[in-house]
C-alpha cells in the first residue's frame, strides 16, 4: 500500500514491483489528486511559456502505472490508518464514498503542502500556492485572467524567484517581498544580493527586509505600506504534510516530518515513508532536516521500495544541493551556508572567487561567482554558493560529490577535472575557490 | 632555475615566489620560445577563426612575470645541465650565444613534443604539429596561404577533432585518418563511434581503420590509397621532452617521462620536475602514466612551485579526465575506458544510458549518452564517457570527483546532485548511469 501517486511513492511503488517481478506483491497506490507522477518544479515554466501546457509535465500515467501491474488509484484519498489492522480507510472524491483496505506493508509519501501563514485576510484574498499539479492549474487559470496585472510573490526563495520570472515573461508587474535582508536565503547574504540585482535587472521589484503583514482585497500590506495585487502567490517554502501519519500513532521529528532511518523505515514495524513528508540525515552538518525536493523523494523512494520489495537498501542523506535559473542568471547552493554552518557549530572560514564559464578568451565566456565554506583546522568542504551566468550553476555538483566524499579543500583542489577552453578556465572554477579556500586554511 | 616558460613552469616559479615573498629566493626561467604561459589548447580555435590572433592565448607575457621578480628569459634554451656544479648551459637564440648559470633549486618543466613517426617522406611534406604556439603561428600562417584546400588530419584524438572542425570551419575539405576502428581512442569503441558520426555530420571525411604509410608531395599515401593534402597535421599525440633531463643523469621512467613522487622529486636531490615531460600515477590504476594535458601541468606546477619555495604540498594524481566539442557534439572521459580496465587487471561490466540534458519537457533538452565503467564485487566506479550534445560534457567532472574519492557507483548513485527542469532530468545523467551501472554488479 502507498499512500501518495508523486515522486517518492510511485518511485517506491516502481521498484518494489521491479525488484518482485509482476505477481509476487499486489501494489496499490491511492493518490488525493487527479494525476501521478509529474514534475511539480515544471510548474513555474509551464506559467511562463517556456513549457506548452500543465499535462506535459505527467511522466506516467495512472493507466502507464496500471501496465505495470501498479494498482494506482487517483482522487483516492487515505484518510484514517489502522496500523494495528492494517487498514486504510480511503475516500474516492469522485462519488464521495470511503471503503478500506488491507495491507501488509504500507509506504506513506504524502508530500507537503505550501507554509500558509497565520495572517489577517489570507483566506479572503486570491492567494496561490505552487506544490501540486491542481495548484499549477489554479494559477495558470487566474494568471490568464483579464485585468491581472499586478502580481506579488510573498517570499523570495526558489519558487518565489521562478514564479517572478514567469508573470514578468507574462507581461504583469511583479514584486517580490521578502522578510530577509537579500533573497534567496539558503546563500550567504553576499551571494543573494547577487541574485537581487539580477531579479531587479530582469524587471522584478525585490523589496528585502519587509514583513508582510497581512491581505486586503487587491492590496498586499507590509510593514512598509501596501502593495496593489490583483494576485498573490506564496513562496514561503513548504511544511511536511505528515498530519494523517501522525494522527495514525507514526512517530515524527524536526519541523513535523516523520521520522525515519536510513532504510526509510518509521517507528512502526511494515511502515516505510520517504519524500517531502519526511526527514532526512544531512551529511555535513549530521543533524536531521526536512528538505523537500524531488531529487531526494525519488531517492527516497526508490529505497524505500526496494527495502517494501523485501531487498536491503540505504539511503545515506542529503547535502541541500539545489539549482535555479533567473533568466540568464544562474544559482546553485550545496552543503552548508555561513549561517548554517555556523549553528552546526563549526568554525568556519569562506573564500569567494569571480571568474569566467569559459576560458577567458573564448567566445561566450560568462563570469560566475564561487563561495565555498570550509572548516577552520581539518581544511574540510562544508559547504559551497555560485552565482553566475550560462554554464555557470551547474559545476555546483562537483561540490556535492566531493563533498558526499567528505573532501578537504585540499583534496578537491586537486582532483583532475576537465579542461578544454570552451567549457572552461584550465583551472575549473571549483578548484579555483577550492584553492583559495585553502589558502585561507592551511596552517602556516 | 625554472626550465621550461608555459605552464608547469610558470605555475611553479609564480607559487614559489608567492610563498617566499619578493627577496627571499632568486628566480630564473628559460623558455626557448617567444612567449611564455599560454593556452596551447585554445590554437585549434583561433585556427578555426573563433578567437581571434594567437596572441590572445597568452595568459602572461615575459614583462609580467619580471613584474613579479620572476626573471623570464625568452629564446633561451637550456642545451645541458651539470647536477653536480648546479649549472645551466644556456644558449640564446637571438644572438647564437651561450652563458651558464648556477642554480641550488632546479625545477625541469621542458614539455612535451608532437609524436612524429618515422615515416618515408615525413621531412619533405607540408607537415604540422600543433604544440607550441610557434607551431601555431606556423601552422595559421601555411593555412591562410594560397591553394591550400584539402587537409589531411593524422590521428583522430583530441587534437585531430579539434584541428579538423577548424579546417572545416575554414571551409577546407577535410580528412582525418586514423588507424584504430574508431576515434577518440581514449573512449570505448561504441563511444567513439559516436563521435565518428559527429564528425561526418560536419562534413569531416573519416577514415577509420586506415594507416598511414608515408608521405609524397600532395598527398598522403594510406595502406587503402592515397589522400590529396595540401596540408597535413599530426594529431598523434605527444611524447614528454625529457632528453635534456635524462642527458644529465635524472631517471626517466614510463614512456620516457620524468619520474617523480607525489612532491614531484626526481631522483636527484633539489632537482623537481612538472608537466608534460613527466609522469603521473593514475589514481584509478595505480599506474604510473603519462598524461599531457594543461590542467595536469599546472596542478604538477603549483606543488613543485610550493616545494622549491620550502613548503610541503603532495600531487596525489591523475585521472586522465578531458574534455572537447565538435561543434554541437560534447566529449568526455574520465578514468578507465574498459579496455584500459581490463589491461590493468579489473574484472569490468559497462552500463550505457540515454537520457537528455535537461528535463525531457523542457526547451533545448538534447540527447547525451553516458557510459560507465564499474568494478564487478567492488562496484567501485572505474570510468566513465559522455558524448552529447549542448550540457552534456561538463557532467564528466562530478564522475572525476567521485573516482577521486574511490566511491561505488551506489554510493554514487544517492549523491544528492542539483536538479532544476532547464538543468536536467530529476535523475541527473550522471545518477541514472550510476543506478544502471550499480544494478548490474549489484549482488542478486
Amino acid at each position: 500500500m502507498v499512500i501518495g501517486g508523486d515522486a517518492a511513492g510511485m518511485a517506491a511503488a516502481s521498484n518494489a514491483r521491479r525488484r518482485r517481478g509482476p505477481t509476487a506483491l499486489e501494489i496499490v497506490a491511492l493518490e488525493k489528486g487527479r494525476w501521478t507522477s509529474y514534475s511539480a518544479c515544471g510548474i513555474p515554466y509551464v506559467l511562463g511559456g517556456d513549457v506548452d501546457g500543465m499535462e506535459t509535465l505527467v511522466v506516467r500515467s495512472p493507466e502507464e502505472f496500471r501496465d505495470s501491474a501498479i494498482d494506482a488509484r487517483t482522487q483516492s484519498e487515505a484518510t484514517a490508518i489502522d496500523l494495528d489492522a492494517g487498514r486504510v480507510e480511503v475516500r474516492d472524491s469522485r462519488d464521495g464514498r470511503s471503503y478500506r483496505l488491507d495491507f501488509d506493508r504500507l509506504l506513506i509519501a504524502t508530500g507537503a503542502v505550501p507554509r500558509r501563514p497565520d495572517l489577517p485576510g489570507i483566506d479572503q484574498a486570491d492567494v496561490y500556492g505552487v506544490q501540486t499539479l491542481e495548484d499549477g492549474y489554479a494559477l495558470l487559470a487566474r494568471a490568464g485572467a483579464d485585468g491581472v496585472r499586478d502580481v506579488v510573490v510573498v517570499g523570495g526563495g526558489y519558487i518565489g524567484l521562478e514564479v517572478a520570472e514567469a508573470f514578468v515573461k507574462r507581461g504583469c508587474t511583479t514584486t517580490v517581498v521578502e522578510q530577509a535582508p537579500e533573497v534567496m536565503g539558503s546563500l550567504d547574504p553576499d551571494m543573494g544580493a547577487l541574485v537581487t540585482r539580477a531579479m531587479r535587472a530582469t524587471g522584478i521589484t525585490v523589496h528585502c527586509g519587509r514583513t508582510v503583514l497581512g491581505f486586503e482585497p487587491g492590496q498586499v500590506v507590509t510593514g512598509d505600506g501596501s502593495l496593489r495585487a490583483d494576485l498573490i502567490v506564496l513562496g514561503l517554502g513548504v511544511v511536511p504534510n505528515s498530519a494523517l501519519a501522525e494522527r495514525s500513532g507514526i512517530g515524527v521529528g524536526v519541523a513535523g516530518a516523520i521520522a525515519v532511518d536510513d532504510h526509510q523505515r518509521t517507528d512502526r514495524p511494515n511502515v516505510w515513508a520517504a519524500g517531502d513528508c519526511c526527514q532526512s540525515l544531512h551529511l555535513v552538518s549530521g543533524r536531521k532536516v526536512h528538505v523537500a525536493l524531488g531529487t531526494v523523494a525519488n531517492k527516497q523512494g526508490r529505497v524505500a521500495g526496494i527495502n517494501l520489495g523485501g531487498g536491503d537498501a540505504a539511503f545515506p542523506g542529503v547535502l541541500g544541493t539545489a539549482v535555479t535559473r533567473l533568466c540568464d542568471t544562474e544559482i546553485g547552493r550545496t552543503g552548508l551556508s555561513s549561517a548554517q554552518a555556523a549553528d552546526a557549530g563549526f568554525a568556519a572560514a569562506t573564500a569567494t572567487i569571480e571568474t569566467t564559464t569559459r576560458a577567458g578568451y573564448f567566445p561566450g565566456a560568462q563570469p560566475l561567482t564561487v563561495k565555498v565554506v570550509v572548516e577552520r583546522g581539518t581544511a574540510r568542504l562544508l559547504g559551497a554558493q555560485i552565482v553566475g551566468r550560462e554554464g555557470a550553476a551547474k559545476r555546483i555538483d562537483v561540490f556535492a560529490a566531493a563533498l558526499a566524499a567528505r573532501m578537504t579543500v585540499e583534496e578537491l583542489l586537486n582532483v583532475d577535472l576537465s579542461y578544454a577552453p570552451p567549457f572552461g578556465p584550465v583551472w575549473d572554477p571549483v578548484l579555483i575557490a577550492a584553492r583559495k579556500a585553502w589558502a585561507k586554511v592551511e596552517a602556516p
